[in-house]
C-alpha cells in the first residue's frame, strides 16, 4: 500500500502527524488483512533526527519540531516500536538494501530536491554523526561571494544556488524578465514556475533551462567532489525530483566530480541515477525497521514498547 | 622499545623496509626477552593503502611504492601475520584506543606535519573508504586562483599552501626577501629553514612567522570545516608537527572550523590537540595487531601465515 498527499511541515508536528495517523488507520483497514497487527513503524524526516531517542534536532526547515518526541506520538497511537531517521538516509538504506547500492560497502546518496541532503554509507551501514547531521550537505558554503539569502539565514548556501526553488525561483525571474519565451508562456498558463516546468524547457531545448540546470549541476558537482576526496565511496547516486530532469544534469554532475577529485578517489567511482525513485524512502523505511526487528544487539534497548504477537505486517511511511 | 631515523622514502621499498627489519631484529635481540616470538607487525605508511592486501595504491609521495606488497615482505622476514594502513588512520586508532578519543564513536585525527592527511572514524571504527583513501585531504583544492604547484601535479592543494613543506617554503623566501630578521639569521645560521624554525620564530613574536603559520591553520580550517558539515563528528584531533607548534594555530584552526560549519554540527564539537603526540602512530599499530588478533571476525582470513605459539609480544613500528 503507498499513499503520497502534501502536507505543510511548517503546520507543526501535532496536526501533521495526526494526519498520517489517520491515513495510516485508513489504509490499514482497507488493505488486505484488515487490522493487521503492526510489528514496527519506520518514518523519515526532513531535517537532523537523534536516531537514539527518534527526536528532531534543530531542523531547520521544519519550525516546531524541534525535540517532539516523534517515536512516542506513534507509539502511543499504534502500540508498536518507532525508528525516526533523516529522509536521505532513510533513502540511501533503501538504495544500499534494495536498490543499486545492494553489496556496496562505501555509499553516498545526494537527493537534489527542492532541498539538498545527503546520505552516507560506511562499510555496509549508515553513518549518521554525532548529532545526527552528518550528510548535512545543503548548508554547505558553495560561494563567498554569492548574495542570495538562505533560508538557514547564511548566504552562498548549496540549497539556495542549486536546490529546486532555487531553480524555479531563478527560472521564474528569467521569465518575467523575458529572457525565455517558454518559461514565460509556462508563468502566465499556471500563474508560477517550479522545478519540475523548467526540467521541461529544458527538454524543448530552451536556453534559459539548460543554464539554470547546468549551473545547479555544477555547484552539487563541487560538492560532491570535496566528499569524494574525503570520504573515498564506491558508489555514489543522485535522486529526488531534480536529478530526475534530465541526463544532461546527471551527466555535468559526474564531469564536475571526475574533474574535481583525486584520480585515486574517481578510479573505480560510479555515479548513477537513483534506481528506486521515490519508492526509496518508502523501502528505506521498511528494512530500518526490519534491521532493527531482526536485529539481536538492538533488540533489547529497542523494544520500550510492548511487542504484538501475530504476523509480521510492517508499516512505513 | 622505540627507535627514530630518518629515510628517504623515494628510494624505494626495497632499501627502505630492509632497513626497518634490520633495526628490529637488533632491537628484538637487544629486548628483555631476546629473540622474542612475535605475534604481529603493524605498519603505517604515508600514502594510500588498500587494507585487505597490505598494499599501497598510488601513493603520490612514494614514488616506487605503488603496490608493493608491503605484507609479504615482513611475513616472510619475520613469519608473523602482517597489517598496513595509512599512517593517519594508524595514528587515528591510537587516539582512538589510547589517547583523548577513547569512547567517542564519530573522530577526525587530522596530521598537520609536512603533508597534511586526516582519519575518519565511524561508530568507534575506522572509515577507510573503497581505494583506501579516506581522509587524503592534503590535495583538496582550498584556493583556485593559486599558482603554487603541489608535488601531486595540480595547482592550490592544501599541503602546497599549508603543510610544514610550503610554511618552510615561504618563511624562506620572506629570509631570502629580508622581511624578517629573526628568520634571516636563522638561515644563516642553519643554511636552511624548517618548519620548526618557522615556530620558534613565532614564539618569539616574529609578525612574519606568526602570519604564516595563521594562514595554513586557517586553509586547514576551511578544509576541517567542511568535513564537520559532512562528517558531523564529536571530536576533532590536531597532531603532527606543525600542530604542536604554538596555541594559536590550534585556536586559529578552532575558530575557522566554528564559524564556517553550521550550528548544530558544532553545538558540542570538541576541538584538541593531540594528546599522543609522536607516540599516536606507535600506539595505534600496536592496537592495529591486537584488535584483529582477538578479533573473531576477522582472524580467519588475516592468518595467511603460520601463527606462532608462544608469549603476547607485540612488535609495531
Amino acid at each position: 500500500m503507498q499513499h503520497e498527499e502534501p502536507a505543510e511541515v511548517g503546520d507543526g508536528p501535532v496536526p501533521v502527524l495526526t494526519r498520517v495517523v489517520e491515513r495510516w488507520q485508513q489504509q490499514l483497514l482497507a488493505g488486505p488483512v484488515g487490522n493487521a497487527p503492526i510489528w514496527g513503524i519506520g518514518i523519515g524526516l526532513p531535517g537532523p533526527v537523534e536516531f537514539a531517542t527518534g527526536r528532531p534536532v534543530a531542523p531547520p526547515a521544519m519550525p516546531g519540531w524541534n525535540d517532539f518526541d516523534v517515536r512516542t506520538f506513534f507509539g502511543d497511537h499504534f502500540r508498536a516500536p518507532v525508528w525516526v531517521d533523516n529522509e536521505v538516509n532513510v533513502m540511501a538504506l533503501g538504495e544500499l538494501r534494495a536498490g543499486l547500492a545492494q553489496g556496496q560497502a562505501d555509499l553516498v546518496y545526494v537527493k537534489v530536491g527542492t532541498g539538498i541532503g545527503a546520505g552516507l554509507v560506511t562499510k555496509g551501514s549508515l553513518h549518521r554523526g554525532a548529532q545526527g547531521c552528518a550528510g548535512d550537505i545543503g548548508h554547505v558554503t558553495v560561494d563567498d561571494s554569492a548574495t542570495v539569502l538562505c533560508r538557514c539565514g547564511k548566504y552562498g548556501c548549496l540549497e539556495a544556488l542549486a536546490g529546486g526553488a532555487a531553480i524555479a525561483r531563478d527560472a521564474e525571474r528569467a521569465a518575467r524578465e523575458g529572457r525565455s519565451t517558454f518559461l514565460a508562456a509556462a508563468l502566465d498558463r499556471d500563474g508560477k514556475i517550479e522545478a519540475q516546468t523548467v526540467s521541461d524547457a529544458a527538454t524543448h531545448g530552451d536556453p534559459v533551462a539548460i543554464d539554470l540546470l547546468a549551473q545547479s549541476a555544477r555547484l552539487v558537482g563541487v560538492t560532491m567532489a570535496r566528499m569524494v576526496n574525503f570520504f573515498n565511496p564506491s558508489l555514489i547516486l543522485v535522486g529526488g525530483g531534480v536529478s530526475r530532469s534530465d541526463d544532461a544534469y546527471l551527466a555535468e554532475i559526474r564531469h564536475t566530480i571526475i574533474s574535481r577529485s583525486l584520480p585515486l578517489a574517481t578510479r573505480s567511482l560510479q555515479i548513477s541515477r537513483s534506481s528506486l525513485g521515490d519508492q526509496a524512502g518508502l523501502r528505506g523505511a521498511a528494512f530500518m525497521v526490519a534491521d532493527a526487528l531482526l536485529s539481536r544487539e538492538i533488540l533489547p534497548k529497542w523494544l520500550p514498547l510492548r511487542s504484538p504477537a501475530g504476523r509480521t505486517e510492517l508499516m512505513a511511511g
